[in-house]
């Protein structure tokens, strides 16, 4: 049996690896059924991903199911509220909220996917970081405000809202979440 | 066996409930194990809650572990900065954040578990709620912005920053959460 490791099989795998995430939880996540599930040797995965933690870390990471669509809509309001929009169907969509909910409930008990969490997020901060500087460039941030308190913000309302309090998120919410942040409360 | 039903009693079986949920998870969360624990006969625990939920509920609203010191420092911004600081001392402390925790990662998983954390965020929400009233009557809170939405806001960050990106939460960063809630970032 011959594999591929381009960018096309790397895809397959990630999502064998998140689909049995969701399925099953973290506990039951195995390399050998990411192998069967994806049609590709599981002495190949470990070649690439010496671990389970490094193989769930890169999927959440570079899967396509979780991309995020930098936008650039000339402003910042605009640009915090299409990032509003991609988090509340991360976290509500069908594909990709199963995943979400067996990543958040896997995490705090297992010290050991901290480094995850932590890779995942400071991989999307990255991303995002572009929003802040032209936002800066165009005199849109307020001097001495860190991007990431903006994101954590603006995401931990957003998760808060839906996923501990059990509340909706409507349209208008993201808008009053990002008008808030922005404008401020007081 | 005779036993006594006054606050005090309550108390014991509030925290065997929650020593139990940290200790176990969830699913071996078993009312017979809350009397032995406790020294409460079962039949009486049944008495007063007809469920493991509605145990957990209660024990969540009502034990002393996550009593809320509802401050009133005379102002807008002092009240929401030790309300950031007990959130903060909830998710870290050692007596706390284990029981956090294991209510955190048996919640989006199970829905029966919905209504425990609805009930839970909005008994919490109405305690809270005098803040607001009291910063309304002083105009520190322009008009028309959600006393949820400030919470969301505030408790999403800390919980975002904490427990989602693996981040530390000194008190620097709650004063900038604070500031950015009440400022705005632009």
């Amino acid at each position: 049996m011959t594999t591929r490791n381009g960018p096309r099989k790397a895809e397959a795998i990630f999502a064998a690896t998140l689909e049995l995430l969701a399925e099953h939880g973290y506990d039951k996540l195995a390399i050998e059924a990411v192998a069967a599930r994806s049609g590709v040797n599981k002495t190949t995965l470990y070649r690439w991903w010496p671990s389970k933690d490094a193989l769930l870390a890169a999927a959440l990471r570079d899967s396509g199911l979780f991309a995020v669509d930098v936008p650039d809509t000339g402003g910042l309001r605009g640009d915090l509220l299409a990032v509003a929009t991609q988090i509340h169907r991360l976290l509500t969509s069908e594909r990709t909220a199963p995943v979400v909910t067996a990543a958040l409930t896997a995490g705090p008990r297992r010290p050991e996917l901290g480094d995850v969490a932590r890779s995942f997020f400071a991989d999307r901060m990255a991303r995002e970081q572009p929003i802040f500087d032209r936002a800066t460039a165009r005199g849109e941030l307020r001097a001495g405000v860190d991007p990431v308190l903006v994101m954590d913000l603006l995401a931990g309302a957003i998760w808060f809202r839906l996923l501990l309090r059990g509340g909706e998120a409507a349209p208008k919410f993201l808008e009053e979440v990002v008008d808030t942040v922005l404008g401020g409360a007081a």
